[in-house]
């Protein structure tokens, strides 16, 4: 999986009649960095990402994605053609620094 | 899913059995970017692809892809041998800028 | 899908039962890109690539690639290992130019 | 398979119903590179990943990752929404070196 | 598929029970390249992986992989958490040089 910011979202109308009523968010993956100190951030890195969302994440959130057939084992039908879904919200992070701290 | 923008057409007459009757796309991928002012953009980013279109989705419009497994749900019969499908024509996208206004 | 130039063949003698007869190509993937007076070229981007080929494409030639899942529903048995396969081979493209004119 | 570093732990109160009682860790993907003498060490490289854990591998223990659909074949029920799953803990590597010493 | 260079082994003691008697190899992938002459070469690139391997392919040997799904297909049973195996180890190649001449 990939952890991800939401940053907005996307409508389509004219679209595969399976995915009405689909929340489609699209997403800023971020991955976790090392500072020169051994603390961890979260840095916004790759490409942006549309996935589908029925938990309720709201803008600037974190939220991890399964993508691939993995992501439609998410969806009540596996059929609809969805290649990424949020599959939970991110509440808390800890980190081992290189020195063996730990960060939140 | 990504987002994407037609930009032609690829026709094969020898070609699988299964494939006849579908019609191919030309894309270029796009991305989400801000601008120093934290309004957003799109940019096209990565690689031109090849997909699949049943929607109906013209020249210079905004589609958003499915791929893998995923793309041949659309399908009237999921074992055609496609990996990327057109799943919906993108009308409108609303972002939250990092100062937190809102675009279209 | 991806498009991409065949630039040789491999053999292996020593292989999984199920893939004696299938014949593989080496390819080279080619995007579509601009050039600053509007019309588009391809060009060679990317790893080359081993994919198997029923359709007959020859050195030199243009083919279409399904990956994944995708390409073995191109074959007569969906349990053969192989994650890539020709299933077209382009005879003509047409792009849009940034103007508005059509290439071929 | 690739394989990582176990680098921390995220928590997702809200997440997929499915999900829960699985451990989430974040890992650094590792791969080996020679040095001039043709030893071979590990180097992170690559984006941070979230994978699944029921083997219970530790901070900085190196694991092998499946990905994809392969994922879930090592869940109880293959239609939890998982695309990222530690599938093995390393104890040992070898590696020729480019001169046809050996290195663990 | 993609071609690789077998250059070592890695061994789990804890791991998948499903996964025991596999052999796994830590591969770097190869790419064909062009020489000014028009010749190709075969050079590493992208980061190294790990692969299950039923054949008997030995270090510094060249081998074809299948990834995904399309691994699985090669073992005995398809409920295996593997995502890259050995299908072929490869013993010819022959190129087109960009003048038309063949190499091997």
């Amino acid at each position: 999986m990939i952890i991800a910011r939401v940053i907005g979202n996307v409508w389509a109308t004219r679209k595969e009649e399976s995915l009405r009523g689909l929340k489609f968010l699209v997403v800023q993956p971020v991955v976790m960095k090392y500072k020169e100190t051994g603390e961890v951030y979260l840095e916004g890195r790759g490409d942006t990402l549309v996935v589908g969302d029925r938990i309720g994440a709201g803008e600037t959130e974190l939220v991890m994605i399964a993508s691939g057939s993995s992501a439609r084992q998410s969806l009540p039908d596996s059929h609809i053609p969805v290649d990424a879904m949020v599959v939970g919200i991110i509440d808390k992070e800890t980190f081992a620094s290189e020195s063996g701290d730990h960060y939140e």
